[in-house]
């Protein structure tokens, strides 16, 4: 058991006026080894791009995860507490902090083995020596791979201004670049299938290259000499978004196969 | 926005050794207002009934929720920080505290606001009420209703200590149990549609009796002269299971419809 929920009254003010709690304060929850995520895959898919969480926010509960930006503007990759946005002209940069997300996942890494996998030869392979050695299927998971890429496939999407537009249409027109023999990391997630709608069931990678200067979703890759490093995590946390239009999407109506259109748009990537 | 995540590092001890967190201390977040749930529905449905949580640190994490207890022995309500137990021959009894649960949703309940609802002919009335009127159908909610109930149909179920057997299965022997002229609680949870199969989508209530003697899981009802009290949570927290049980069980692969077979198994109740 990783139960590490203790009541912690009082710690900090609460915003909102409450009535429970012992002596009229706050009543607080503390958590340890949490998987943090900000809104639903599900109200994403559904077209709420714009997004009020302060990436400041998202700082404060992991140092390690992925998502996106408002408007769908770039590729996020959270590496060792700081967030890098991979633009859709493939660039990369420092995300400016003052900005907000519509969709993110954090932890705080905090590495609970390793894994011995060599070489792989695609993304899939590489997913399947990580089903076999992982402990738990059950469990959700932060993966770090630090590696030699000789061929890596990423994606990145433009982004979204105008009216609402599903996320299924969005990433048809998704912008794809090919790279070889890059170092770099690739920052993962993998949920387990009892995730249904509220994340992406299985794995979902982003990269970051070692200089900083190229990343995004990842689609394919290749992939030699990495060190692969792993978070169990013992407790999910859903902030559930408080915009209006989060009420005006129909989170509850996407379906599970709509998720896997969005975030396996992979390409079989032909060795160049 | 209610976000209330903020870094607590250091405030308590990790059984966990980590390796991230500032000074080598575990990075833990601190929340407010959050739904905490343990384990999954899809995970009870599928006969992971065992269950190691100890209802103490379930009631570390909420004083007002539902759920129930190890080998299902007994329909849970969690109100005003104590625990009943509603044993399936129909009576209540105070919930030995060294006890674990397999499954159970807890917050520590602040009340938003409150509905008026004068009274209501049956349970699925006294929903479509509360639909009308409280403020988003997004956000989950907990709900306390103290009232009189001309009637009411309760269910329990006995406790299956054999091998595992489907909870669709087990309901199917639910006993119920027509009370007339009761005053009490309904302990009420409303999630959202994109919960999916991680909790019961939609409302499910618990009652106790006034005087804490009669209790179950709520099949139908009259209502009248009641107080209708509401929270609305902002975030949802969900513990993983980290038992070996649970890893057996198919969580993933249980389907909405059967979650809603199990919870609403109601009976039209005729009147008397």
């Amino acid at each position: 058991m990783a139960l590490a929920a203790v009541l912690a009254a009082g710690c900090a003010p609460s915003a909102k006026t409450r009535a429970a709690g012992k002596n009229g304060k706050p009543a607080q929850i503390t958590l340890d080894d949490a998987l943090v995520q900000f809104s639903l895959v599900s109200a994403l898919a559904a077209g709420d791009y714009v997004g009020d969480t302060p990436l400041a926010d998202l700082l404060a509960s992991g140092d390690f995860g992925v998502g996106t930006f408002s408007h769908l503007d770039g590729e996020m990759i959270v590496l060792d507490g700081k967030i890098y946005q991979a633009l859709a002209d493939g660039t990369v940069r420092a995300a400016d902090l003052n900005g907000t997300t519509p969709f993110a996942a954090v932890t705080f890494f905090s590495e609970d083995g390793q894994i011995t996998i060599p070489a792989a030869n695609s993304l899939e392979e590489l997913e399947e020596q990580l089903d076999r050695q992982l402990p738990r299927h059950g469990a959700p998971y932060a993966i770090r791979i630090d590696a030699e890429f000789p061929t890596l496939t990423l994606r990145s999407v433009r982004p979204v201004y105008s009216a609402r537009e599903p996320l299924v249409d969005v990433v048809k027109d998704q912008i794809t670049w090919e790279h070889e023999q890059l170092r770099g990391t690739l920052v993962g997630l993998r949920y387990p299938g009892w995730i249904d709608t509220l994340n992406v069931a299985g794995y979902h990678w982003h990269f970051v290259s070692y200089d900083r200067t190229i990343g995004g979703h990842v689609l394919a890759c290749e992939f030699e000499r990495g060190q692969v490093r792993f978070d169990e995590c013992s407790t999910l946390v859903i902030h559930v978004p408080q915009s209006k239009a989060f009420e005006e999407t129909g989170a509850g109506d996407v379906k599970k196969q709509d998720i896997e259109k969005i975030e396996r748009q992979r390409t079989p990537r032909a060795r160049p």
